[in-house]
Protein backbone atom coordinates (compact mmCIF):
# COMPACT_ATOMS: atom_id res chain seq x y z
CA UNK A 1 0.00 0.00 0.00
CA UNK A 2 1.19 3.49 -0.58
CA UNK A 3 2.06 6.28 1.71
CA UNK A 4 -0.94 8.64 1.95
CA UNK A 5 0.12 11.98 2.45
CA UNK A 6 -2.47 14.56 3.31
CA UNK A 7 -0.96 18.73 2.45
CA UNK A 8 -2.26 21.73 3.98
CA UNK A 9 -1.09 25.01 5.02
CA UNK A 10 1.94 25.67 7.28
CA UNK A 11 -0.14 28.03 9.24
CA UNK A 12 -3.45 29.96 8.78
CA UNK A 13 -4.80 32.84 10.97
CA UNK A 14 -7.63 32.03 13.63
CA UNK A 15 -10.66 32.72 12.56
CA UNK A 16 -10.72 29.77 10.07
CA UNK A 17 -8.34 27.15 12.86
CA UNK A 18 -10.56 24.29 13.24
CA UNK A 19 -12.58 24.45 9.91
CA UNK A 20 -9.65 24.41 7.27
CA UNK A 21 -10.82 21.65 4.85
CA UNK A 22 -7.97 19.01 5.90
CA UNK A 23 -10.00 18.39 8.67
CA UNK A 24 -12.08 16.49 6.65
CA UNK A 25 -9.74 14.32 5.03
CA UNK A 26 -7.76 14.27 8.50
CA UNK A 27 -11.32 12.78 9.80
CA UNK A 28 -12.00 10.28 7.10
CA UNK A 29 -8.37 8.80 7.36
CA UNK A 30 -8.84 8.54 11.01
CA UNK A 31 -12.28 6.75 10.65
CA UNK A 32 -10.95 4.10 8.35
CA UNK A 33 -7.57 3.96 10.35
CA UNK A 34 -5.59 4.23 7.25
CA UNK A 35 -1.60 5.94 8.24
CA UNK A 36 -0.89 9.28 7.25
CA UNK A 37 1.49 11.83 7.13
CA UNK A 38 0.69 15.40 7.31
CA UNK A 39 2.98 18.09 5.10
CA UNK A 40 2.81 21.41 5.03
CA UNK A 41 2.70 24.51 2.15
CA UNK A 42 3.24 28.12 3.01
CA UNK A 43 0.17 29.94 3.25
CA UNK A 44 1.51 33.54 2.97
CA UNK A 45 3.79 33.06 -0.05
CA UNK A 46 2.09 30.01 -2.50
CA UNK A 47 4.68 28.41 -4.74
CA UNK A 48 4.33 27.12 -8.40
CA UNK A 49 4.63 23.70 -6.74
CA UNK A 50 1.51 24.25 -4.47
CA UNK A 51 -0.16 25.29 -8.14
CA UNK A 52 0.79 22.34 -10.04
CA UNK A 53 -0.98 19.97 -7.09
CA UNK A 54 -3.88 22.61 -6.42
CA UNK A 55 -4.82 25.20 -9.31
CA UNK A 56 -7.08 27.42 -7.20
CA UNK A 57 -3.70 27.56 -4.54
CA UNK A 58 -6.18 25.89 -2.10
CA UNK A 59 -5.89 23.10 0.82
CA UNK A 60 -5.83 20.16 1.15
CA UNK A 61 -4.70 17.74 -1.89
CA UNK A 62 -3.51 14.11 -0.82
CA UNK A 63 -1.12 12.13 -2.38
CA UNK A 64 -1.72 8.39 -2.84
CA UNK A 65 1.09 6.61 -4.79
CA UNK A 66 1.07 8.52 -8.19
CA UNK A 67 -2.31 10.36 -7.89
CA UNK A 68 -2.57 13.44 -6.40
CA UNK A 69 -5.92 14.71 -5.48
CA UNK A 70 -7.39 17.85 -4.67
CA UNK A 71 -11.20 19.20 -3.72
CA UNK A 72 -11.69 17.70 -0.23
CA UNK A 73 -15.34 16.08 -1.77
CA UNK A 74 -13.06 14.36 -4.44
CA UNK A 75 -10.50 12.87 -1.81
CA UNK A 76 -13.10 11.71 0.59
CA UNK A 77 -14.92 9.74 -2.79
CA UNK A 78 -11.54 8.03 -3.08
CA UNK A 79 -10.72 6.96 0.38
CA UNK A 80 -14.42 6.19 0.15
CA UNK A 81 -13.56 3.78 -2.47
CA UNK A 82 -10.31 2.06 -0.35
CA UNK A 83 -12.08 1.76 3.07
CA UNK A 84 -15.58 -0.04 3.98
CA UNK A 85 -15.59 1.81 7.21
CA UNK A 86 -16.08 5.03 4.99
CA UNK A 87 -18.81 3.74 2.18
CA UNK A 88 -20.69 0.33 2.11
CA UNK A 89 -19.99 -2.31 -0.28
CA UNK A 90 -23.18 -2.72 -2.09
CA UNK A 91 -24.19 -0.80 -5.53
CA UNK A 92 -27.35 0.97 -3.78
CA UNK A 93 -25.50 2.34 -0.37
CA UNK A 94 -22.18 2.74 -2.68
CA UNK A 95 -24.61 5.23 -5.23
CA UNK A 96 -26.89 6.74 -2.38
CA UNK A 97 -22.86 7.84 -0.54
CA UNK A 98 -21.34 9.49 -3.51
CA UNK A 99 -25.02 11.19 -4.23
CA UNK A 100 -24.67 12.69 -0.81
CA UNK A 101 -21.19 13.80 -1.45
CA UNK A 102 -22.39 16.11 -4.12
CA UNK A 103 -25.42 17.02 -2.36
CA UNK A 104 -23.49 17.92 0.72
CA UNK A 105 -21.57 20.69 -1.53
CA UNK A 106 -23.89 21.54 -4.73
CA UNK A 107 -27.05 21.57 -2.82
CA UNK A 108 -25.83 22.35 1.22
CA UNK A 109 -22.76 24.14 1.07
CA UNK A 110 -23.49 26.43 -2.05
CA UNK A 111 -26.52 28.06 0.04
CA UNK A 112 -24.47 28.03 3.12
CA UNK A 113 -20.89 29.09 2.05
CA UNK A 114 -22.64 32.50 0.86
CA UNK A 115 -24.69 32.93 3.45
CA UNK A 116 -21.46 32.39 6.10
CA UNK A 117 -19.80 35.11 3.90
CA UNK A 118 -22.14 37.38 4.76
CA UNK A 119 -21.75 36.59 8.31
CA UNK A 120 -17.92 36.62 8.18
CA UNK A 121 -18.44 40.28 6.80
CA UNK A 122 -20.93 41.17 9.67
CA UNK A 123 -23.23 42.28 6.80
CA UNK A 124 -26.46 40.14 7.87
CA UNK A 125 -29.54 42.58 8.07
CA UNK A 126 -31.38 44.38 5.92
CA UNK A 127 -29.97 43.86 2.38
CA UNK A 128 -32.13 42.89 -0.17
CA UNK A 129 -29.33 39.92 -1.15
CA UNK A 130 -28.95 39.06 2.60
CA UNK A 131 -32.59 38.09 2.78
CA UNK A 132 -32.06 35.79 -0.51
CA UNK A 133 -28.82 34.04 0.53
CA UNK A 134 -30.64 33.45 3.63
CA UNK A 135 -33.70 32.10 2.55
CA UNK A 136 -32.05 29.98 -0.11
CA UNK A 137 -29.90 28.25 2.84
CA UNK A 138 -33.40 27.98 5.05
CA UNK A 139 -35.15 26.38 2.20
CA UNK A 140 -31.98 23.55 2.15
CA UNK A 141 -31.95 23.15 5.76
CA UNK A 142 -35.39 22.78 5.99
CA UNK A 143 -35.02 19.59 3.68
CA UNK A 144 -32.06 18.59 5.89
CA UNK A 145 -34.25 18.69 8.98
CA UNK A 146 -36.89 16.68 7.77
CA UNK A 147 -34.92 13.73 6.45
CA UNK A 148 -32.34 14.10 9.58
CA UNK A 149 -35.02 14.08 12.10
CA UNK A 150 -35.62 9.99 10.77
CA UNK A 151 -32.64 8.68 10.79
CA UNK A 152 -29.19 9.03 12.28
CA UNK A 153 -27.10 9.21 9.15
CA UNK A 154 -27.43 10.21 4.99
CA UNK A 155 -27.12 6.38 3.82
CA UNK A 156 -27.53 3.66 6.60
CA UNK A 157 -24.31 3.35 8.94
CA UNK A 158 -21.66 6.10 9.30
CA UNK A 159 -20.04 7.23 5.87
CA UNK A 160 -17.70 10.00 3.92
CA UNK A 161 -21.18 11.55 3.17
CA UNK A 162 -21.35 12.42 6.80
CA UNK A 163 -18.28 13.91 7.05
CA UNK A 164 -18.94 15.93 4.22
CA UNK A 165 -22.33 17.08 5.41
CA UNK A 166 -21.56 17.33 9.29
CA UNK A 167 -18.42 19.74 8.66
CA UNK A 168 -20.76 22.20 6.14
CA UNK A 169 -23.34 22.10 9.02
CA UNK A 170 -20.86 22.79 11.69
CA UNK A 171 -19.93 26.21 10.09
CA UNK A 172 -23.51 26.57 9.85
CA UNK A 173 -23.91 25.95 13.75
CA UNK A 174 -21.11 28.02 14.84
CA UNK A 175 -23.01 31.06 13.25
CA UNK A 176 -25.89 30.14 15.24
CA UNK A 177 -27.70 29.26 12.15
CA UNK A 178 -29.08 25.66 12.79
CA UNK A 179 -31.06 27.35 15.88
CA UNK A 180 -34.55 26.38 14.50
CA UNK A 181 -33.34 22.99 13.09
CA UNK A 182 -32.52 20.38 15.71
CA UNK A 183 -32.26 17.36 14.16
CA UNK A 184 -29.41 19.05 11.86
CA UNK A 185 -28.17 20.40 15.51
CA UNK A 186 -28.24 17.22 16.82
CA UNK A 187 -26.52 15.61 13.70
CA UNK A 188 -23.76 17.78 14.15
CA UNK A 189 -23.37 16.92 17.49
CA UNK A 190 -23.73 13.00 16.96
CA UNK A 191 -20.61 13.27 14.53
CA UNK A 192 -18.66 15.77 16.34
CA UNK A 193 -18.21 13.39 19.76
CA UNK A 194 -17.20 10.54 17.49
CA UNK A 195 -13.65 10.15 18.41
CA UNK A 196 -11.77 10.44 14.71
CA UNK A 197 -13.01 13.95 14.46
CA UNK A 198 -12.67 14.84 17.57
CA UNK A 199 -9.09 13.65 17.18
CA UNK A 200 -8.66 15.06 13.50
CA UNK A 201 -10.03 18.59 14.95
CA UNK A 202 -7.07 18.92 17.95
CA UNK A 203 -4.82 17.59 15.39
CA UNK A 204 -5.41 20.69 12.66
CA UNK A 205 -5.29 22.77 16.00
CA UNK A 206 -2.28 21.80 17.26
CA UNK A 207 -0.36 21.77 13.60
CA UNK A 208 -1.66 25.31 12.94
CA UNK A 209 -0.45 26.67 16.72
CA UNK A 210 3.11 25.01 16.01
CA UNK A 211 3.43 27.51 13.47
CA UNK A 212 2.53 30.73 15.20
CA UNK B 1 -29.06 -3.22 -19.86
CA UNK B 2 -31.69 -1.10 -17.43
CA UNK B 3 -33.50 1.40 -19.20
CA UNK B 4 -31.91 4.86 -18.28
CA UNK B 5 -35.25 7.64 -17.36
CA UNK B 6 -34.39 11.10 -16.96
CA UNK B 7 -36.73 13.43 -15.05
CA UNK B 8 -37.20 17.10 -15.30
CA UNK B 9 -39.29 19.87 -14.61
CA UNK B 10 -42.74 19.72 -16.78
CA UNK B 11 -41.71 23.39 -17.57
CA UNK B 12 -39.77 25.99 -16.26
CA UNK B 13 -40.56 30.13 -17.01
CA UNK B 14 -38.65 31.18 -20.20
CA UNK B 15 -35.27 32.79 -17.82
CA UNK B 16 -33.89 29.32 -16.89
CA UNK B 17 -34.26 27.35 -20.15
CA UNK B 18 -31.54 26.10 -21.66
CA UNK B 19 -30.14 26.02 -18.24
CA UNK B 20 -31.86 23.38 -16.03
CA UNK B 21 -29.42 20.92 -14.75
CA UNK B 22 -31.06 18.01 -17.02
CA UNK B 23 -29.18 19.86 -19.89
CA UNK B 24 -25.79 18.08 -18.28
CA UNK B 25 -27.36 14.83 -18.01
CA UNK B 26 -29.14 14.86 -21.57
CA UNK B 27 -25.17 16.21 -22.66
CA UNK B 28 -23.46 12.76 -21.07
CA UNK B 29 -26.46 10.62 -22.67
CA UNK B 30 -25.78 11.86 -25.67
CA UNK B 31 -22.08 12.13 -25.84
CA UNK B 32 -22.33 8.54 -24.66
CA UNK B 33 -25.27 7.19 -27.42
CA UNK B 34 -27.02 5.80 -24.20
CA UNK B 35 -30.65 5.40 -24.91
CA UNK B 36 -33.01 6.94 -22.45
CA UNK B 37 -36.18 8.54 -21.74
CA UNK B 38 -37.32 11.73 -20.06
CA UNK B 39 -40.13 11.96 -17.88
CA UNK B 40 -41.39 15.16 -16.25
CA UNK B 41 -42.46 16.18 -12.38
CA UNK B 42 -44.31 18.99 -11.90
CA UNK B 43 -42.52 22.37 -11.60
CA UNK B 44 -45.51 24.37 -9.58
CA UNK B 45 -46.84 21.70 -7.73
CA UNK B 46 -44.07 19.62 -5.87
CA UNK B 47 -45.58 16.02 -4.77
CA UNK B 48 -44.30 14.03 -2.05
CA UNK B 49 -42.98 11.25 -4.80
CA UNK B 50 -41.03 14.16 -6.41
CA UNK B 51 -39.33 14.54 -3.07
CA UNK B 52 -38.69 10.74 -2.37
CA UNK B 53 -36.05 10.96 -5.68
CA UNK B 54 -34.79 14.78 -4.78
CA UNK B 55 -35.36 15.51 -1.28
CA UNK B 56 -35.02 19.07 -2.37
CA UNK B 57 -37.48 19.24 -4.69
CA UNK B 58 -35.44 19.98 -7.28
CA UNK B 59 -34.22 18.39 -11.04
CA UNK B 60 -32.90 16.11 -12.53
CA UNK B 61 -32.84 12.53 -11.07
CA UNK B 62 -31.46 9.17 -13.42
CA UNK B 63 -32.94 6.20 -12.53
CA UNK B 64 -30.84 3.26 -13.53
CA UNK B 65 -32.74 0.08 -13.02
CA UNK B 66 -32.81 -0.16 -8.46
CA UNK B 67 -30.89 3.20 -8.62
CA UNK B 68 -32.45 6.62 -8.42
CA UNK B 69 -29.77 9.37 -8.40
CA UNK B 70 -29.74 13.03 -8.10
CA UNK B 71 -27.56 15.69 -8.04
CA UNK B 72 -26.09 16.24 -11.44
CA UNK B 73 -22.54 15.58 -10.20
CA UNK B 74 -23.54 12.81 -8.74
CA UNK B 75 -25.46 11.49 -12.28
CA UNK B 76 -22.39 12.43 -14.66
CA UNK B 77 -20.15 10.22 -12.15
CA UNK B 78 -22.18 7.26 -12.27
CA UNK B 79 -22.77 7.62 -16.33
CA UNK B 80 -18.84 7.79 -16.72
CA UNK B 81 -18.41 4.90 -14.98
CA UNK B 82 -20.69 3.33 -17.50
CA UNK B 83 -18.79 4.85 -20.69
CA UNK B 84 -15.45 5.80 -22.05
CA UNK B 85 -17.05 8.29 -24.27
CA UNK B 86 -17.01 10.13 -20.91
CA UNK B 87 -14.21 9.24 -18.47
CA UNK B 88 -10.95 7.62 -19.33
CA UNK B 89 -9.71 3.72 -18.61
CA UNK B 90 -6.69 4.03 -16.82
CA UNK B 91 -6.60 4.92 -12.69
CA UNK B 92 -4.53 8.22 -13.22
CA UNK B 93 -7.30 10.03 -15.77
CA UNK B 94 -10.23 8.73 -13.74
CA UNK B 95 -8.82 9.85 -10.51
CA UNK B 96 -8.48 13.46 -12.49
CA UNK B 97 -12.20 13.73 -14.00
CA UNK B 98 -13.89 13.15 -10.56
CA UNK B 99 -11.56 15.88 -8.92
CA UNK B 100 -12.52 17.84 -11.85
CA UNK B 101 -16.47 17.02 -11.11
CA UNK B 102 -15.86 18.03 -7.60
CA UNK B 103 -13.79 21.35 -8.87
CA UNK B 104 -16.44 22.60 -11.21
CA UNK B 105 -19.25 22.63 -8.67
CA UNK B 106 -17.02 23.09 -5.01
CA UNK B 107 -14.15 25.52 -6.75
CA UNK B 108 -16.15 27.15 -9.50
CA UNK B 109 -20.07 27.09 -9.09
CA UNK B 110 -19.60 27.72 -5.53
CA UNK B 111 -18.51 31.40 -6.93
CA UNK B 112 -19.93 32.14 -9.86
CA UNK B 113 -23.54 31.00 -8.37
CA UNK B 114 -23.66 33.39 -5.82
CA UNK B 115 -22.66 35.95 -8.61
CA UNK B 116 -25.03 34.91 -10.33
CA UNK B 117 -28.13 35.38 -8.32
CA UNK B 118 -26.43 39.11 -7.64
CA UNK B 119 -26.55 39.31 -11.61
CA UNK B 120 -30.29 38.09 -11.72
CA UNK B 121 -31.27 40.38 -9.05
CA UNK B 122 -29.99 43.11 -10.80
CA UNK B 123 -27.69 44.02 -7.52
CA UNK B 124 -24.17 43.89 -9.38
CA UNK B 125 -23.36 47.57 -8.53
CA UNK B 126 -21.54 49.18 -5.33
CA UNK B 127 -21.90 46.90 -2.76
CA UNK B 128 -19.59 45.85 -1.04
CA UNK B 129 -21.27 41.97 -0.81
CA UNK B 130 -20.75 42.55 -4.57
CA UNK B 131 -17.66 43.14 -4.87
CA UNK B 132 -16.93 40.43 -2.73
CA UNK B 133 -18.51 38.07 -5.05
CA UNK B 134 -17.37 39.34 -7.38
CA UNK B 135 -13.86 39.22 -6.53
CA UNK B 136 -14.53 35.59 -5.48
CA UNK B 137 -15.39 34.46 -8.95
CA UNK B 138 -12.18 36.36 -10.64
CA UNK B 139 -9.85 34.37 -8.59
CA UNK B 140 -11.53 31.58 -9.59
CA UNK B 141 -11.77 32.20 -13.19
CA UNK B 142 -8.18 33.61 -13.39
CA UNK B 143 -6.85 29.90 -12.73
CA UNK B 144 -9.20 28.53 -14.89
CA UNK B 145 -7.75 30.68 -17.70
CA UNK B 146 -4.19 29.82 -17.26
CA UNK B 147 -5.47 26.24 -16.63
CA UNK B 148 -7.58 26.22 -20.21
CA UNK B 149 -5.28 28.63 -22.06
CA UNK B 150 -2.91 25.62 -22.73
CA UNK B 151 -5.14 22.74 -23.16
CA UNK B 152 -8.59 22.02 -25.14
CA UNK B 153 -10.34 20.27 -22.06
CA UNK B 154 -9.66 19.28 -18.45
CA UNK B 155 -8.21 16.03 -18.60
CA UNK B 156 -6.82 14.51 -21.86
CA UNK B 157 -10.07 14.13 -23.82
CA UNK B 158 -13.39 15.47 -23.44
CA UNK B 159 -15.12 13.80 -20.54
CA UNK B 160 -17.94 14.61 -17.94
CA UNK B 161 -15.62 16.52 -16.06
CA UNK B 162 -15.96 19.32 -18.61
CA UNK B 163 -19.65 18.78 -19.68
CA UNK B 164 -20.11 20.30 -15.90
CA UNK B 165 -17.86 23.23 -16.23
CA UNK B 166 -18.14 23.92 -19.57
CA UNK B 167 -21.80 24.31 -18.17
CA UNK B 168 -20.96 25.98 -14.84
CA UNK B 169 -18.88 29.03 -17.29
CA UNK B 170 -21.76 29.01 -19.31
CA UNK B 171 -23.96 30.87 -17.64
CA UNK B 172 -20.93 33.19 -16.38
CA UNK B 173 -20.91 33.73 -19.94
CA UNK B 174 -24.53 34.18 -19.68
CA UNK B 175 -23.98 37.35 -17.78
CA UNK B 176 -20.74 38.81 -19.77
CA UNK B 177 -17.96 37.49 -16.90
CA UNK B 178 -15.91 35.71 -19.03
CA UNK B 179 -15.14 39.24 -21.31
CA UNK B 180 -11.45 39.75 -19.73
CA UNK B 181 -10.99 35.25 -20.16
CA UNK B 182 -10.64 34.46 -23.65
CA UNK B 183 -9.50 31.03 -23.06
CA UNK B 184 -12.43 30.32 -20.58
CA UNK B 185 -14.54 31.83 -23.14
CA UNK B 186 -13.05 29.69 -26.30
CA UNK B 187 -13.42 26.89 -23.94
CA UNK B 188 -17.06 27.53 -23.37
CA UNK B 189 -17.38 27.89 -27.24
CA UNK B 190 -15.86 24.80 -28.23
CA UNK B 191 -17.41 22.40 -26.07
CA UNK B 192 -21.26 23.88 -26.93
CA UNK B 193 -20.42 23.39 -30.69
CA UNK B 194 -20.06 19.95 -30.02
CA UNK B 195 -23.49 17.75 -31.90
CA UNK B 196 -24.22 15.96 -28.29
CA UNK B 197 -25.04 19.60 -26.48
CA UNK B 198 -26.72 21.19 -29.18
CA UNK B 199 -28.82 18.33 -29.48
CA UNK B 200 -29.70 18.46 -26.18
CA UNK B 201 -30.16 22.11 -25.52
CA UNK B 202 -32.81 21.70 -28.60
CA UNK B 203 -34.34 19.00 -26.87
CA UNK B 204 -34.25 20.80 -23.05
CA UNK B 205 -35.97 24.04 -25.03
CA UNK B 206 -38.42 22.06 -26.81
CA UNK B 207 -39.51 20.00 -23.30
CA UNK B 208 -40.64 23.23 -21.79
CA UNK B 209 -42.16 25.00 -25.42
CA UNK B 210 -44.33 22.13 -25.43
CA UNK B 211 -45.76 22.65 -21.92
CA UNK B 212 -46.61 26.60 -22.16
Amino acid sequence: MNELILTTYDWVPGMPRGYVRDLRVRWALEEAGLPYRVESTPFRDRQPAHFAHQPFGQVPWLTDGDLSIFESGAILLHLGERSEALMPADPVGRSEVKQWLFAALASVEAASQPWSFFKFAGDSEGSSMWKFFDGFLDARLKSMETMLAGQDWLVGNFSVADILMADVLRLVDRFEGLAEYPACRAYVARATVRPAFVKSHADQMAHFAAAD
